[in-house]
């Protein structure tokens, strides 16, 4: 194969943007075969713009057995994710999913196992992680500049998001429509960001989830939460849509000192020696390691979504690893479902989460849900 | 009267420091008149040094007694604060005690008792107070600047204790000793800080604290707290003493903004309007009210111990109002017994706290405590 035929499922904001570039030819070795939406008019409106040499299909599914394409970008509302992945699977195809993977954990392990059963080229849309500051802090941690990790602290709180966000879709913000609110839509890149950058999974969760916090909205838009990694560590991750101007920044403490990302920026306080050493060696009660701050240089760029696009063309083209593999998607979401778990059980959840009982209590909500304005 | 004839009861570092600043003739309207020291090497060092006009004592309730003074400053080791005040009360004293109030509730509710009862000047050595930075926080607060109050974040964690400094006192961070770790001996600033620049104790709390996390001690040097106040904000408290660098950044955002310090410095991020009042009107999806960013002006200085000290005398000589009544370090105390009980029962824990569960669990720290190095 040297060009990946794709079709994109889902012609809403984020499926034309992804339209939109393949159009352009910005990804090398890759075109827009056809696009799938279940709203006729959206349909119309893709030949119009792009011409009827895009195939279009009111059924993703017979898109996926139409011959047309090799592989199919997945742009849908989260709920749908892993069911269509999983028909895509099993007519062969090559799969890119948008985050977040889907909305719980049982269905998207199905997904993971129905990936590895087909073979495929499975990515994820996160874009984040091609953001260099991301990729540099990874590295840093992954080579051991940053020593052993003691704490990790994510105040993510500057999703601000108006109740006239809310009002714009009478799904947005439903249990029965997005299955969560700001951990499922908002933050699902910083919760793979969080254990991505530092090759930490929690061990075990004690979250805070507050529902409809200063918006007329059933799902929890202002979370708290508190881990415990294996090694000892412990983090905290918090995060809303109700506060202006919120705040976006990332700690992280170590054995070799402290990294904090904010503003787009990374300042690295680097101790000469190991704090571990230090404490072993030193006589002097209120003597302190010596500490070296900067500025850890981070190379511009970082092209996003054309970027992970790019990179799983690549990997179907070339057998290139992924900077985002499918498989990972069950990170994120399984800390996302762990905070609320626990914040309905007001008890401690343990990873791997009970993935049967967030089903359950997910769809107790789901009964009850009601589409604003009704 | 026009001369404060003040007693200090112990002479360590705090109480040496005090004595130093009335030598110097410092606080107007005050005179050291007389020293109490369990270890007579102290109370002969301090007449070669001060000279025989101060009158030493090496039981400070015979101090009380002596009619050598008319107010105390209590500089022992933590858990003796409350019964030496209760007998400086008895004796007719006012009362200026070195925080932490005491370790445990209990025994601060009945200091806080007999000085109602005895209607002398109590007051508390929360030098921190002084700090022009806190006293601005909590003056924009209390006059409405940040709107009501939604969440607080304050990482403490510059609180570096190499096991050097654990070393150097076989009583240092021991139950027996100190009665507790960071929470009694670094924190109670912060911990009285955190409720009086914002004017709000937490209603709840869940803590998880860490005993002897990278140090060999027995009491906690790591914690995570969150808690919930009544008017529905929710508040994070870090901390730890085995860090390097730490920080100290202390986050409040409320309906018009949010304040940060960190680095001596106050960032105000002010909406032109309160959030609530734009959300009502609002009805673009992705519009944010409008965000003026500026360096909060606050003035130099803040005498700490010395001011508290003088605030105290001219209270006592004048009948003006304190920085630091007595009556509230029970406060930091509470959220601090708080976290460690939230612990040990590993459950939520609601103010006032049950006082006797707290003080049955300490002593059975305290019954299996050890002194280092036995």
């Amino acid at each position: 194969m040297d060009q990946v035929r794709i079709g994109i499922v889902g012609l809403g904001n984020m499926g034309t943007g992804h339209a939109q570039y393949l159009i352009e030819g910005q990804v090398e070795g890759a075109v827009l075969a056809a696009v799938s939406d279940m709203r006729p008019e959206r349909l119309t409106l893709a030949t119009k713009e792009w011409g009827d040499r895009i195939r279009t299909f009111l059924d993703p599914e017979e898109m996926f057995r139409s011959g047309a394409v090799d592989g199919v970008l997945l742009c849908t509302p989260h709920y749908d994710h892993p069911q269509q992945a999983i028909a895509a699977f099993a007519a062969g195809l090559h799969v890119l999913v948008e985050k977040p993977a889907g909305v719980y954990t049982k269905q998207v392990r199905e997904m993971n196992e129905a990936a590895a059963a087909g073979g495929k080229v499975y990515g994820i849309m996160y874009n984040q992680r091609t953001n260099p500051l991301y990729g540099k802090l990874r590295e840093l941690i992954a080579s051991g500049e940053l020593g052993e990790i003691r704490r990790t602290n994510w105040i993510i709180t500057n999703w601000y998001r108006s109740q006239a966000y809310y009002n714009s879709g009478g799904w947005r913000a439903t249990w029965a429509g997005e299955g969560g609110g700001v951990l499922i839509n908002q933050d699902p890149h910083q919760l793979d960001l969080w254990q991505w950058t530092t090759g930490l999974m929690p061990k075990r969760i004690r979250a805070f989830c507050q529902f409809g916090k200063h918006r007329d909205i059933e799902v929890e838009n202002d979370v708290t939460a508190y881990v415990e990694y294996e090694n000892g560590a412990t983090g905290v991750f918090v995060t809303s849509t109700h506060e202006c101007p919120g705040t976006n920044r990332f700690e992280i403490s170590g054995d070799r000192g402290k990294i904090v990302i904010e503003d787009d920026k990374m300042t690295f306080w680097r101790l000469r020696q190991l704090e571990s050493e230090f404490n072993a060696v030193n006589e002097t009660p209120f003597d302190q390691p010596e500490v070296w701050k900067f500025d850890v240089p981070v190379q511009a760029g970082g092209a996003q979504h054309l970027e992970i696009t790019r990179d799983w063309t690549n990997a179907i083209l070339k057998g290139t690893p992924l900077i985002a593999p499918g498989e990972e998607g069950i990170k994120g979401l399984t800390i996302s479902n762990g905070m609320l778990l626990s914040t309905w059980t007001d008890d401690w959840v343990d990873l791997p989460i009970d993935e049967e009982l967030f089903y359950a209590k997910l769809q107790e909500k789901i009964a009850q849900s009601k589409r604003k304005g009704e």
